[in-house]
């Protein structure tokens, strides 16, 4: 299948007929599972370029996901739309092996024989770091608009050179952060990562707050003044800024180290305060551990990946502000558009892999292709969006 | 003074005499205010070495400790000792001014004026880096097994040779941490540091459980297991390890990451869980963090100071591997076993560059001498012991 002329839309199309999708991908993680699945328009024909050895089918790649603890939500979810039949086929497999569908992440071996039992259908696993890297490179080769800078609430596009691409920082925030070293197609090295990630904002979060999800968190941090709980530079200094080290009064000390006082219990805190000093030390931590790395290997460009950032403000803002300060300036956070589809998106492309002998869609994935916006630049994940609801991406594929 | 011969005790000297108390040394910083004072023998002469131009007086660096919260206590404890009065005496400065104390860290500029008005004496403002460095440059080179390397319970004193100490890392972990490139006495630069120390440690402490005291969480970490609450690499990989990327079945994939299950609310965890998950989690990044550092700048060296530490086995044990994992063997983490006064120390040193004119204890600080141990390898500060008793240095000082 090879995807191009490639846009955003802000929603699924609500009455794609079930035989119309195919090639199904998942990546399932710590946290969450996501979901890439390929639609067919409508009034799409299967041939309709007779020209060319392949034909060429419009359709769209489809977005979803949910959490990992609510597994059996997402098989029902594959099972009521059929999404199962999305695999390809293997002839020579046993019968009950016969359709296998793409999976990366740890939950592709957790989950195998529970996929097994209930769709009836095998996993063929994909290796996550593998997919992370093929999903980052075919949104920043093929996807118009992907990756863009974000700083004092100005979002920038960023235009990336095929030719000067490489190489590059991947930081994936999921759970926990795995930071590669990117190459080239298939060329990649994971070279740091950090407990410290999206696991720890979520799971902290739910401990010290009555919040029910991450995005209420995420929503409540918006609202919330982390220098109620953080100790200052001026807490410290009695108001001064420690000029000397370049350190403002604003800069925070200790992350949390205001709540040392006796006099303050947990229940003494506003929700947003604390949701707001942990985003800001996760995000903060994330991006001075990145830039060291990208320093140490001397890469221009970081790119932030992962669910966790949700193409939320505030968490941008942090991230770039932490690389800039680290940085002295010289390095740059970037965000890609796409951020938490990487692993399923490269599980996705792995079809390319099982050649042209998959009878049921009669596609194959091919190289990555130019893609131009068909919406120009509408947002795919509204900041606060609901995350079962995420946009598409407008595609043709080649069908053989 | 010139402080030599030194070694460790226990404990202070009950019944010594206010009047042979001098040079008191404050380090006023964001969680705790750390003291340093002289103590002369009551046996030993102010004037026992004729044949010398300086005579030699023996006695003892003590330390003392108030939280920054209660300096109420901490100030009416240098009342009670009348150890206000060993600071120097400036002649030319206006009446209320003739004593100064030195002092450094934020809070000598916070509380300067609360000192003036309880104690009647004056601040004399050190700088907080230069005096990090002092005080850990004294301790590597004037006394003997202060450094030492920490590994699976296993402690081994490191021989520092004077002639091959610098450029070394060191990594200060108070209610922040800074990180401090040294190249010799005076010569440094703060190259880096995290929001992400102990502050962090206790006030994220605090609000998760009813712990009354940082050390009543310290020993309590003691005692949890992290794995209840931390997500492994095999709570993803379905209890496999990720072996193509060398991360064991058992490697923190995410800090608190088990916490993002709705089954289970904060009171449903143990406190000593949640005190280990958070010990290891911040010890770890500071590990890491520093091992960063250490490697940008070529540094062989690696001294753990900072009273988050406080000869906390697991503490030490966490951010040893942290720097054995990272490195992959290369570095290693070292700690100082005065690891907490580093600062006081140096504000303590400083006393020298106020020259001779002292009339009150007819003393002066001099180069740094070499200590010899009395009591041999004696642990300055228990593991769990009384913050308020530490470990006294002897010494001998020069009196002019």
């Amino acid at each position: 299948m090879d995807v191009r002329d490639a846009g955003f839309q802000g929603n699924l199309d609500a009455d794609q007929s079930e035989s119309q999708i195919s090639h199904l991908a998942l990546d399932i993680g710590g946290s969450l599972i996501k979901l890439v699945y390929f639609s067919r328009n409508k009034d799409s024909p299967i041939d309709n370029n007779k020209d060319s050895k392949d034909s060429v089918i419009e359709g769209r790649l489809n977005f979803s996901n949910f959490e990992t603890s609510k597994i059996n939500d997402c098989l029902e979810f594959i099972l009521s739309k059929k999404l199962h039949l999305g695999g390809f086929r293997c002839h020579e497999a046993p019968d009950g092996d016969k359709i296998l569908i793409k999976a990366t992440g740890g939950g592709a071996y957790k989950f195998a024989d529970l996929i097994k039992e209930k769709l009836g259908v095998s996993i063929e696993k994909e290796e996550e770091m593998d997919c992370l890297v093929a999903g980052a490179n075919f949104l920043l080769k093929a996807v118009h608009q992907e990756a863009f800078t974000y700083m004092d609430g100005r979002k920038e596009f960023v235009h990336i050179d095929h030719n000067d691409l490489y190489p590059y920082l991947l930081v994936n925030i999921g759970s926990g952060v795995s930071m590669i070293k990117v190459d080239g197609d298939g060329k990649f090295e994971r070279i740091s990562g950090t407990s410290v990630g999206g696991g720890t904002f979520w799971g902290l979060g739910r401990l010290l707050t009555n919040c029910k999800s991450f995005d209420e968190l995420l929503e409540l941090s918006h609202q919330g003044n982390n220098r109620v709980i953080d100790m200052l530079v001026g807490d410290i200094y009695g108001g001064l800024d420690y000029s000397k080290i370049g350190l403002s009064s604003t800069t925070i000390a200790s992350s949390f180290g205001k709540a040392i006082s006796d006099n303050r219990e947990l229940e003494d805190y506003k929700p947003e305060d604390i949701a707001r000093s942990l985003l800001r030390m996760i995000s903060n931590n994330i991006g001075q551990i990145s830039y060291l790395n990208a320093l140490r290997f001397g890469l221009k460009r970081i790119f932030f990946g992962g669910f966790f950032i949700r193409s939320h403000a505030f968490t941008m803002d942090t991230i770039s502000v932490a690389v800039n300060f680290w940085s002295k300036g010289e390095a740059k956070a970037m965000f890609l558009r796409h951020e938490g589809f990487l692993g399923a998106l490269g599980a996705f492309m792995s079809y390319e892999k099982c050649g042209r002998d998959d009878s049921m869609a009669h596609q194959s994935v091919q190289r990555y292709p130019v893609c131009k916006p068909i919406v120009g630049d509408k947002i795919c994940y509204p900041l606060n969006g609901d995350l079962n609801d995420n946009g598409s991406l407008e595609c043709s594929v080649y069908a053989v």
